[in-house]
């Protein structure tokens, strides 16, 4: 159950967005930005970014939802449990490890990024814009992980209902209720 | 040195929004909601919720920043640092310490937070909308502070910088630049 007096049906986040649509609007702006909007890093790669810092965050909502996101964007969900398991493994590009690094330093804190992890992704051709969102993307999603379980939100785990979400947002992206 | 190409001169967090303005807007408004509007929770005892996840997450500039806006919304940097060391013999009300502790537990992970923490808030009066305000601005800030630290920003030691930067978004909030 969830801790506050949530509106009911609406599923992980977009009950806190419902609840309170004033914060919503910039959170959905940001995500909308950092994940939808053009980017020298594909929709999918963005999402995969997502998908492992909400795993890391142990966000089920999160996790899966967006998962279902990179799936959609990327034909396929053997990638995406692949980056969630072990990235430096899975049939993603040298740089986009090289970011998912950067972005599982992040998840544990800000500082824990180096030098080196930096110049590792400059190694395989990160660009400044590229590094700068990866850390965004990692840092918001330490975001929107702790709202959605901190709030206790209802978190259905019929698989089919994310899929549907995920390919909601993969082609409209989210500035709009995916429901 | 930061780890990617900032301008030069701006310290933490307003580095990152110069290079990046489009994402700056919505992290902007976030915080712009969530600490200066119109609340029941006063713009101080916001301030010190996000002054102590910021301590907790050891980011210097944002414990400094919003330490110093807190201190000007309430008269002094005591409580400041009493709430920054020990939150619960600090002296403010019930109900904020309460919240602190929810606080704290979002910082370390939304699942952390139990019904037993969301029950003794309530129980010292707090409302829903002010335990999601409090769950909201506890893991913005673990963004905020991500942000701010894994690009790497120059965090300046200068007190009286802070001083002036706390007054400035105590008076006029975060919607534009306070530089």
């Amino acid at each position: 159950m969830p801790h506050i007096a949530l509106p009911e049906g609406l599923p992980g986040i977009s009950a806190g967005f419902a609840f309170r649509p004033e914060t919503a609007k910039p959170m959905r702006e940001l995500a909308h930005l950092l994940l939808h909007e053009p980017n020298s890093l594909t929709p999918g790669e963005r999402e995969l970014i997502a998908t492992y810092v909400s795993t890391r965050n142990d966000c089920y909502f999160c996790q899966t939802s967006h998962g279902a996101a990179a799936a959609c964007h990327l034909g396929g969900n053997e990638i995406v449990e692949q980056v969630k398991t072990d990235p430096q493994s899975a049939p993603v590009t040298p740089k986009l490890k090289a970011l998912l690094a950067i972005a599982g330093k992040v998840q544990q804190g800000g500082k824990q990024v180096t030098a080196g992890d930096i110049a590792a992704a400059r190694a395989e051709g990160a660009t400044d814009m590229e590094i700068h969102d990866t850390v965004l993307i990692a840092a918001a999603f330490c975001m929107y992980n702790r709202y959605v379980d901190g709030l206790g939100t209802w978190q259905p785990r019929e698989e089919s209902m994310y899929m549907g979400m995920g390919r909601q947002l993969a082609e409209h992206g989210y500035l709009k209720s995916s429901r």
